[in-house]
């Protein structure tokens, strides 16, 4: 199926690039997760004004070859893949575009400061490198016992909300504008601080009926905590006690590999075919 | 059941305005929703200075409609109930006067800062609206976790409170009011910011006997918040675990329909009669 | 038995005092918990130096009403009890001396500060009259799995604490005394404000290593909280477990009689002796 | 097998140092957490400035003291035991060595601030003398539910950390450096003090769309502290429950005697050969 000396370059490219299971394959993804770990460094260290100043150059320099790396990387991308507008419009492609691209807007326009946050987005490609999919199998238990407790974590969260903005009000009116509680949106801010216990102490009540109402909050925000603790805990107990005679013959070990066409994972062993597109996956 | 056409078209008011069922209810609703929303955002922007100048008008103009909306919603209300009475004495009747006459009564005195308040009462009409009782239902084994654990928590709270006492007089003996603790109640307070693990630090400990007390405090509360959480967790993997052999027949689909005499909620699917106040319910 | 009428009147005023099951008895209760808080809402108030200058003399003489109240109370303990040594040695009798004399001896030696702490002692009287245990009956199941945890507790606070003068040691030297770090002691009192998740910020680290190693400790902080929550909850999901079959013959109600020679309390209904000193109990 | 006297003489004192099982075991393992508990005092009495100034002459002469103590008793662990290589460099050997030698390089080269640390590093020695083994025995199943739960734990801190460098980029972005954000690292430290609800409040934000972010990262951090302690509790309680039908047959009761030639501990009481190096027992 790959008679065309091209096609079969191209292939083996794409099991370089898409793949961890053949040493080339990991060796890349290796190669891969050290330059986006010297990348994110490197955004972290410019943003150190001495450290910027000293070493301005090395850090330029650096980031050049991380972008060039980047973007070669993105351009094999697209031309190993079957369907490259899928690759170029799915989540990743858009994160692998825009993690490469501030290097050369800044060629154009000089150093804007708000495109660092583009290349922070470097991060997220870890995910992809290390297919987290496989270490979060283990905890795939906890996942679905999120999901099962999401709509009373959704309508506890909602009445947090309410006691915040509803509480916020009462303590702009009490406390004033001299405590630092300048409007009725700071105070609702300085009630959510207050309320998941981090307290900041930028803003405190001064006068005693908003200190004795600051109790409250605080000792409710300490009661509450409970809920989501217990919701989490119950489920995530329940689905432990569910899920044991698990049958062995049931379990199926996914592997890696990603179908050239359309870019699916987590295909099983020795299938022969996508479950998602049909295309033939090379073994 | 409704020959007189008068009644007829307030029956036909009645059903748009309680119930959620029909889509002019539904349109109704939301629209309602809307306004809510819309008005706290206002009552927000309204306390913050800088956009208050610069806004006036707009947010003056912005109430007043609101009010307006707000004041007929509330007539058809009155209206509309075959027991005015007790929708105006209702807990949601007093907050639907409430969060409309602020306006008024600025018209009268001028704006009273803390007529704000009341208007942020709107908020609680939000609960109506989304008829809450639906979608806690998802949740009701949480809200009866947290009934059976009530006397527990109140028990522990108690406790939490004369432990603040205690500990809140010892530090005023020990730091005394060079800093900031001024008096018992406010050592009180300090200590309350202290267990629930909030720390303001706009009052903290100088001395070295205040330190290690305050480093007791901490630590007491830390091992303590596992309390509330240990017994809403236990309760409510219990509740789960007996809960689980529910025979469907034994679950009943409530509709958000209200008895248009006692505004009784939650009818049985297919009730005739209100099983509050035997009034015949309209179907 | 009482047949001298001495004997009867004390064994009459015995009744009124030690018990809350007669209707003398229950108003002599609710008359001493009014008397306990407003004697603690006094010591509140004195504290505050601008309500003090105001309201001196109201203070001083409401003091003095309630010291002659809780003296004349103490007496009447002595009196009615069958062995008054007893008493006096008791955890309550030392209480209930020490809440007594502050103001004597202020009238003695002038109004000595330390004093107040004395007083606020009389918090803990609450508790007697409350006679807490009938409430925490219902709370048993927790405090009996606080007591099955109470070893793997300790190892937990105990590792904590080693945690914490280490990672102490290490921020004063990283730090030193220029951040606030002045000494170790305070380091390590900086280190449980941090793992604790209270974060007073009146010290925080301003060195890039002291900061990195403060988000350490953070997250430890974060991550380890799970632990005593964890053993709390689980020992008491485990309890209720295990307590489910109870056999209603076994449950057994405990009224808050106590015994007139050894000040037991808890006896079974219908009890007729004393199950701690075989003293008859009177019916 | 003790035919020389020389023998006899090392295996008593080896008994002595090693085991907690005789008399004089006990004796010299309360002397020596005696000793290390003073010698940590000490430490950090000295590095209180006023009280170093007052006291400096006691202060180094108890150092002194301590230092000779602890050498003495490292010299005799070297003699005693067979195999000392194997002692001088396992765990405890290098902190006894480690703990011994600051006050030795303080005569060569004046007291330098930093080995202060290594005495710190004493009381990592108090683990052996309480053989805390022992006492985490109650909480074998808490040890071994945070064992199985260490993988997720782990992809949950690593999930944290990740959403800390991202809100951490944002918040540098949108703050900027004059409200103390001054690079990403320092908003990655921020994000961290945050969301584990610690809140030092050194740096907090002060622009609008700051304060929004903050809220939710705050609200964020304060729900998914329910994830840790959810899976330790919930592994908890499973262990707990499969662990309950434990026949007392299997449990094995294990001593504190320690091999005299590989010093591995724990054996089973009457065990003759150590588990570990097969070495003879001294019974």
């Amino acid at each position: 199926m790959s008679n065309k000396p091209e096609q079969s370059w191209k292939r083996k490219l794409h099991d370089i690039i898409y793949e961890a299971e053949t040493p080339e394959g990991k060796l890349f993804d290796v190669i891969l997760l050290i330059a986006i770990i010297a990348s994110i460094i490197l955004v972290m260290l410019e943003s150190i004004k001495s450290f910027d100043d000293k070493f301005h150059n090395f850090l330029n320099i650096s980031e050049w070859i991380i972008t060039i790396l980047f973007s070669i990387e993105y351009i094999a991308r697209i031309i190993t893949v079957k369907k490259p507008i899928k690759y170029i419009t799915s989540f990743y492609g858009i994160i692998d575009f825009l993690s490469t691209i501030p290097k050369y807007i800044s060629l154009l326009f000089g150093g804007i400061h708000a495109l660092a946050a583009l290349r922070a987005l470097r991060l997220l490609r870890v995910f992809r490198i290390l297919k987290l999919a496989r270490y979060l199998g283990a905890s795939n238990m906890l996942t679905s016992a999120l999901k099962a407790s999401k709509a009373k974590i959704s309508v506890f969260l909602f009445a947090v909300l309410i006691l915040c903005i509803i509480f916020g009000t009462l303590m702009y009116l009490i406390e004033g504008e001299e405590s630092g509680f300048t409007s009725i949106p700071v105070s609702v801010y300085w009630c959510i601080v207050t309320l998941t216990t981090v307290g900041f102490g930028d803003i405190a009540p001064v006068t005693a009926v908003g200190q004795f109402i600051a109790a409250l909050i605080m000792i409710l925000g300490y009661g509450i905590i409970a809920v989501p603790t217990g919701i989490v805990s119950a489920e995530y107990t329940n689905r432990h006690k569910n899920d044991k005679p698990v049958n062995p013959e049931d379990t199926v070990h996914l592997n890696s590999q990603s179908c050239s066409s359309c870019l699916a994972e987590n295909h099983k062993d020795h299938a022969e075919y996508c479950y998602s597109c049909g295309e033939k996956l090379s073994v």
